[in-house]
């Protein structure tokens, strides 16, 4: 039992992680949308430097405790809770009480790069359809889905599907049914491209959702990269044996 | 279809991101283990300043693709794959071909905080045996797990329980089967004292998982919170109808 090797002693306290313990427990007195304190308050209060309260704000504000609102900053809702199932996004953000929406950035026909047509059991290059959608809850801009479908079974979608609407609603009106999907989430940084797509910098860490569905015969439907900003979505999965 | 309104142009592309993307051109043509090339070499090559290059780095130690060894820099392994299932942790890594390991922090019996106690049935304040573990994958410390147990149904691990081994396995040794887990799963920012455990910074983004799992009659066996690197695991589901 090798417990004193790791005993809990001797770290440091930085200056910075005292502060925002303390902003964090002003918070939890204030409800959601109040204003936060303005940093010279806070500096005031807590005798430290305003770059000291600057930087504990800055990771109040990755933990999704707070937001910018305007030119000001207030009290976040708790993050929104998305269920790891094969139920699309559409189902997961009304079940949590959010209002779902879609923007769309690009639909169009590419080659398969070698991940997507192994992925989707195609020669690298065949041509296959990329719908990219930023994903809003409640009006705010969440997530940026990346979806690769075959052209042989969903080039049909082009005629009457509004990539504004839900797609496994469409796929599925159109007879085909998700059975299984292997998921995979990560942390990863935002590329300058998706974090202006999504409307924050490029320091707030993502989750990211890489998805692979096959219908019942085994056959696969879809590939899809999903980046959700990390300060406002946590999935929930249950498990049984 | 209001793609104009998002429509991918006029962004910047800051040059931090720009010598990111070249660095990891390089890194893609070395092996895992071989030094990175230094600040001062990469400056010169791409024509820009110290701080720019540090700053690509400092972004590529965050997703994982490089890590510190010593007093240099080297290419690092892929993320470690972990399943989201009712299996434990040590089968977990040794499906992925890491040896897991654990080291112990603490283990005491506590007060149950008000979380705690509704996830266990037991009431505010009731004693828990809290296990804190620092979870290894070949030697490395990868996460940081404590686990809360009601003392009437698991006290007797006391007697011969070695805790850098698998709970999971001594508690089906008992008879235990379990049935059950609803996980949650967020990025969240180290405490001083998880960092320091963990061994690396505060401004590293963690995954952090919830875990409560019952028996077959549904009684609640374990409240579990688990603090993952970011840049060393990734997780993965298999989803079902």
């Amino acid at each position: 039992m090798d417990a004193m090797q790791v005993a809990d002693t001797g770290h440091r306290v930085p200056k910075t992680y005292r502060v925002r313990t303390e902003i964090e427990a002003i918070l939890g007195e204030l409800a959601e949308g109040d204003p936060v304190p303005s940093e010279r308050d806070l500096a005031a209060r807590f005798e430290v430097a305003r770059e000291t309260v600057r930087q504990a704000l800055r990771e109040l504000l990755v933990a999704g405790r707070i937001r910018r609102q305007g030119r000001g900053t207030v009290v976040s809702r708790p993050k929104m809770l998305q269920p790891l199932s094969l139920s699309s996004y559409t189902e997961g953000a009304l079940s949590h009480g959010r209002i779902p929406g879609r923007l769309l950035v690009s639909w169009d026909d590419v080659p398969a790069d070698a991940d997507t047509a192994a992925a989707l059991g195609l020669a690298p290059g065949s041509p296959v359809m990329h719908l990219e959608r930023i994903l809003l809850a409640d009006g705010e801009r969440i997530g940026l889905e990346s979806t690769f479908l075959r052209l042989d079974r969903f080039g049909g979608l082009r005629a009457d599907y509004d990539p504004t609407t839900s797609l496994y609603a469409a796929i599925q009106a159109a007879g085909v049914t998700f059975a299984a999907a292997t998921e995979r989430l990560e942390t990863v940084l935002a590329t300058p491209r998706e974090a202006a797509l999504l409307e924050c910098t490029t320091a707030l860490p993502m989750l990211l959702l890489h998805r692979h569905t096959t219908d019942s015969t085994g056959a696969p439907l879809e590939r899809v990269r999903s980046l959700y900003r990390g300060d406002r979505i946590a999935f929930e999965a249950v498990l049984r044996e």
